[in-house]
């Protein structure tokens, strides 16, 4: 079902998130898009399972989409596992070796491969979902009362 | 400044609840509405502190509002502090006494008295953090992609 309220304005990697977390949450994760988990990094989407494991997601919407990314490597530090993102078209072959890989498009995706466990120490998977928490409130609340934010 | 856009379709304990996630907001807090702790409970707003620290606040429009809840106790069980909210008009005296107390209206709200802290274990601590995200998080992403949740 083509949904042409939000596409316009959603661009070839936030489309692609959009059927990632479409996926993930048929899969029982709660996701957040472009949360932060330090500073100078940002992740596409970020997925909290149900029992606090937590998954990065980077979608790669084209070879140069995934060239021009140096910071890919700063993110394993924050999830248990971690999964590249592409479409059918994506060469794969491009993609580093020994992380999981999720083939979609704006609609719905499916995990091809799951990404090896790295478990996070207990003290940063606290920090996570605390974060993952409270960047999900914010934006809700932003969202169901914009007015809010700008005083009253 | 006036909200057209919301304010019909709310009723009086929510107005009163917007006007005390506005003011938590701005104290550092991020909040959740009609965050079900347990089975058969539902808080008016759970807020989520820096530090993981966990407030309950239930909203009251009015006497009736107050003397038809049965449930509130319950609810001390599953926060570090319980808070009152009511509008300047309401019979404070008839509030059980020991709590938090926040007067406010659809705009802002102030805290008037702090509720004694009684601190949660960690292990309800890790529940009670990981809910609040995971509602959050369905919560916004319902709202951001509404298509999604009906299938593809």
């Amino acid at each position: 079902m083509q949904d042409m309220t939000t596409e316009p304005t959603l661009k070839p990697g936030q489309l692609l998130a959009r059927g990632v977390m479409r996926s993930l949450a048929a899969h029982g994760f709660a996701c957040v898009e472009e949360l932060v988990p330090a500073s100078g990094l940002r992740v596409d989407v970020m997925a909290l399972g149900k029992k606090g494991e937590i998954w990065i997601v980077e979608c790669k919407s084209s070879r140069a989409d995934f060239t021009s990314d140096g910071k890919w490597e700063g993110y394993l530090d924050w999830c248990d596992r971690f999964f590249w993102a592409v479409d059918s078209e994506f060469p794969t072959e491009i993609l580093p070796e020994g992380h999981g890989l999720i083939v979609g498009d704006a609609y719905d995706a499916e995990i091809l491969r799951m990404g090896p466990e790295a478990k996070l120490a207990p003290a940063r998977r606290k920090v996570m979902v605390q974060k993952f928490a409270t960047c999900a409130a914010r934006r809700l609340q932003a969202l169901r009362d914009p007015t809010g934010l700008l005083g009253s």
